[in-house]
């Protein structure tokens, strides 16, 4: 498969990026990738290797750039150039680390919305306890959803779990403020029978509190509340860490004894660590969209490699189209 | 001053809501307490004491109990007597750690709303890792929250945190996906031009992130978003300390390394803790009323006795009357 990759995207762009590119081509000897971004800041990097592609870019689209007016000026910036790619076929499916608003509505204005689906939905995987994580979607991408959407959520997040994640017949939540029907906001309570109804495993209401225990394997919502609740959970996760690297060098006692643990602290922060899961899926349009986290390092970059490599191979988006065309009819 | 409180409320009742009684009583003077519950159950635990009276109520309002079914038919229910003291102002203020759904119907429904309130606000005070604590509101009343809803928790929020913590300007931030003007949802959006025309310090937009590091001193957000952040704060807790504890004795050393450590730990449950900041209020009555966490031990209802005389004391309801009818004039 090609793939079309921002190289100046995200924290650590474009060294990170480009180590994981490389990563994932000693890995998957069906790849090839097109790089976009400032050439010779690739180079100092980059290793000869007849599998990738280098496009120069000159524009950058900056974490504070407004979304809609980077997309339309800076066409050609690596971003918006990597999306165009995908749009024009040069690439099967297109990745990138920079800023999450512009990058949605490259993907929606360039490479467009799958016939049928009325708003894309943003969909990273989050950790849970097990370490099977859980896809959580919207994060952002619709602020306003209507019950339509999020019934187009559930069937698009229980096709991608079942082909790139390997799961029979994903377990579909409703995230909600309590377990039983009937709760909630006019939103879900809404949208709760048209859950019922969809040939998808909707297994009920899920609360906030347990979806790092592995409540659901698919957790659908509107974009505000799984911007929330994902920002939640990263900061309460990020506060806590503070609070245990305070108290554990506070005193010569307690970094020894926390040398002892290094390793099991270690191996939390892994636990809670999404990267291994790859990026957040656009789903809902016509290829593989993937966005990376912005602080991601080079195993961040492969991870969401392997997912588009996955979700191309798959056919992820062919049978959403088709799944979306069967549930209208 | 006065205060009827459901003894038969949360899990560790009555014992921990008599043990906290009686702290309080030792610690506050001019405390008198009405309690309601099973006086045979009360008396096992209770010291006599002439500033307590026990009312002896025979039903016993369950966590499974639908609250407005609840609230109608026991009306010789713990919990609904307690309220209903403070309507026949035999009370004035009441507690409980029972059923939050029912207690803020009978809130609303007995004790009444503020004329010009139009709905009430659950408000619990949140941990952050300096220590002060913030106040969220609302995380459950009002599922379906308008602008001017949120405008008036504003209003409440500030005054309380003036009064009862003792916050000159309390920072006033309103929850949100994104911390420039114009981010949002419909309601944000709409909500924003109006908390800035008010006369209280609002500093903008705050993410759920940077919560726990003390972004704002009151959050407001509709009851729905309120709820998941709250919960997402809980279990992303609850699920840290969970994976901390399988770690920390997963082998003698790191027992051994632990047991050093546990002070520290400790001291990072107590930050964490926020039975220490009393219960949450339900703002917008006539009176205060005080939930109190399900899982009070008698420190967390000390808390909530001392939060309901604080706002007693300091005329809080008043105080929140006036502004609101002089925010409407």
């Amino acid at each position: 498969m090609k793939l079309a990759i921002d190289a100046m995207g995200g924290d650590h762009a474009p060294k990170a990026v480009i180590q994981g590119v490389e990563k994932a081509l000693l890995e998957y000897k069906d790849l090839e990738v097109i790089l976009y971004g400032d050439e010779k800041e690739i180079n100092k990097t980059l290793k000869e290797n007849n599998r990738v592609t280098v496009h120069h870019t000159d524009e950058v689209i900056s974490s504070d750039d407004s979304p809609v007016r980077a997309v339309r000026r800076k066409k050609n910036s690596s971003m918006v150039r990597a999306v165009q790619a995908v749009k024009d076929k040069e690439a099967d499916a297109c990745i990138s680390a920079g800023n999450t608003g512009a990058y949605m509505t490259a993907g929606l204005l360039v490479v467009g919305r799958i016939k049928g689906i009325e708003r894309p939905a943003l969909s990273p995987m989050l950790p849970t306890l097990g370490g099977e994580g859980f896809l959580l979607l919207d994060v952002g991408a619709n602020m306003d959803a209507k019950p339509a959407h999020l019934a187009q959520y559930a069937t698009m997040g229980s096709i991608y779990m079942q082909k790139v994640r390997g799961i029979e017949e994903p377990r579909i939540g409703l995230l909600n403020v309590g377990s039983e029907a009937g709760k909630g906001n006019d939103l879900t309570k809404q949208v709760y029978a048209q859950l019922q109804a969809l040939p998808v495993n909707f297994i009920g209401n899920v609360e906030a509190r347990d979806l790092l225990s592995g409540a659901a394997d698919v957790v659908i919502c509107d974009g505000f509340s799984g911007n929330l609740v994902l920002k939640s959970i990263e900061g309460t996760a990020m506060s806590m860490f503070a609070l245990l690297k305070a108290e554990l060098t506070s005193s010569l006692k307690n970094k020894l004894a926390a040398g002892v643990l290094k390793p099991s602290f270690k191996q939390i922060k892994q636990k809670l660590d999404y990267s291994e899961y790859g990026g957040a899926g656009l789903f809902g349009l016509r290829a593989p969209v993937i966005k990376a986290h912005g602080s991601s390092d080079a195993q961040g970059i492969f991870s969401a490699i392997r997912q588009a490599r996955t979700m191309h191979d798959e056919n992820v988006v062919a049978l959403i189209t088709k799944e979306i065309k069967s549930n209208e009819e």
